[in-house]
């Protein structure tokens, strides 16, 4: 059983490798750069968070070094994505939004377990889901020159944060673990799908006094 | 004695943490962000100095997984800031820089002493300390896309290199740990204080040749 | 033998960290930044981009910790290169790319070396020597608002690939450490001289359709 749903999320851990990878793809294309350029992108939006994770856990070398496929995803996305994106044929424009919100699902819910593995609290298991999750696009977006989105709208990283408190209460509260994996990973694709779905964003805060 | 001396460090890094936390709460504000992007400006701004330090060094899992009080002030001080700098009564302007100056004081001691924890010779531990206290600022400063501050003017790193190479010499001539952190700390107060109240900074250097 | 060649690593090391760290100081010089950003500047070209290849291996604390020769040549470069550029007779233009090639070649010899050296598998060794050659340039744009360069034009990372493939197979197929080290440090070096001779780039990649 164990090994069965181990495997399932192996699966689905590098089918939202690609699909982030792809999101850098993406960005590349939009700023002009070069494959090698390409090749980053993809790479740092992919792998980016969980990198940091292991970092700062000390989980070393980090996960992608112990295992090379994730890095075999990454090129092949960047390779074939390069191509994709040229055809004339578009996919639904929900369909790479739809795919994102189940790879961010799966990264929380990843990120959030490697933590308690590790014996951390509660909410440094939300913190590093939520760093698995988001940390990628922001240095994408950093590399990119632009102020990271994540940080300015939309419930990206909130869902994040429900998806990983969800988590570690359900497992505290005696939860068996697929049933915890479950919950977060429905509570992150269903506020982001219904993110986007009704253009849902969280308020910008300023320095100004509200004119209420 | 020691105890009581570790107590206060203690007591006045969460107060450091504190303040560095609010001044990632103004960025995100000027930047117009939304509450995520106030909380992971606050985050870096307040842990991400010392989280490279710990990296760098191999002192993982970092300090803060270690020790969650430090998110749960970062997270206390971004709900708190966010209402606080909405009132229309304000703090005397002298209020947050020095402040921050009493925080830049500790974190680059802290630093500094860590390193020196590790083993590390007395260049690596000036260098630590200062890591300590102004990378966070760095990496705030990338992320609301501004040319880091502290590379650009005023003497703020330089009062962190002179307080970490005190510290190192005070403790090399045998002085007790006590005296070393009381020199560093007063050093890096007093020069930022003053290039407060006197706008010190630091000679720009440019390409072009001086026109003498 | 073994010694000797590892004597002259060491000091062609010590060079391509000078080398790089100067091209830190012609950056923060065109930013008009002070003393200070010219050493992080300068720091993070050098050094930044073997510090990342050691955290991510988990080799901490990270090689200039171990020996701080390196941080001593930063700031020697940092102080003389501040003052090298002011200087009205100009080294000819070739100069510095040259040997900008020549520290590019021995840093991902470097880095594929110590992957290597950690047990990782070939793919993982190109990336290493490949981040360790460029990765401190892309902080370095980042720190002065810049797309960073290595993203956008010039083969530049692609002959770092090219090198770190070199030096896995020529270890694989079973030549001598000392072949495969020449192997890698001369076809990093010619390709990248070659680029700069013949000004050869790679195409950009952007998301319109080519007009053939």
């Amino acid at each position: 059983m164990t090994t069965l749903v181990d495997q399932i999320v192996y699966a689905c851990d590098m089918f939202g490798t690609a699909v982030f990878a792809f999101s850098g793809v993406l960005v590349a294309g939009r700023m002009r750069m070069d494959g090698f350029g390409v090749l980053v992108l993809a790479a740092v939006t992919a792998i980016g968070g969980g990198t940091i994770r292991d970092m700062i856990l000390g989980a070393t070398p980090v996960f992608w070094v112990r295992d090379p496929l994730y890095i075999w995803v990454v090129l092949a996305t960047a390779f074939f994505g390069m191509w994709l994106v040229r055809l004339p044929r578009r996919l639904p424009w929900y369909v790479l939004p739809v795919a994102d919100a189940f790879g961010l699902a799966l990264f929380t819910m990843i990120g959030a377990q490697k933590a308690l593995h590790f014996g951390t609290s509660g909410i440094i298991a939300v913190l590093m889901g939520t760093m698995t999750g988001v940390a990628g696009g922001v240095i994408r977006d950093v590399l990119a020159r632009e102020v990271p989105m994540v940080l300015q709208k939309e419930i990206y990283a909130t869902a994040c944060i429900l998806g990983g408190i969800l988590y570690s209460l359900a497992l505290h509260l005696g939860l068996d673990r697929l049933s915890a994996m479950l919950i977060c990973i429905g509570a992150v694709f269903s506020l982001r799908v219904a993110a986007i779905y009704w253009h849902l964003s969280l308020p910008t805060f300023s320095l100004e006094r509200r004119q209420d």
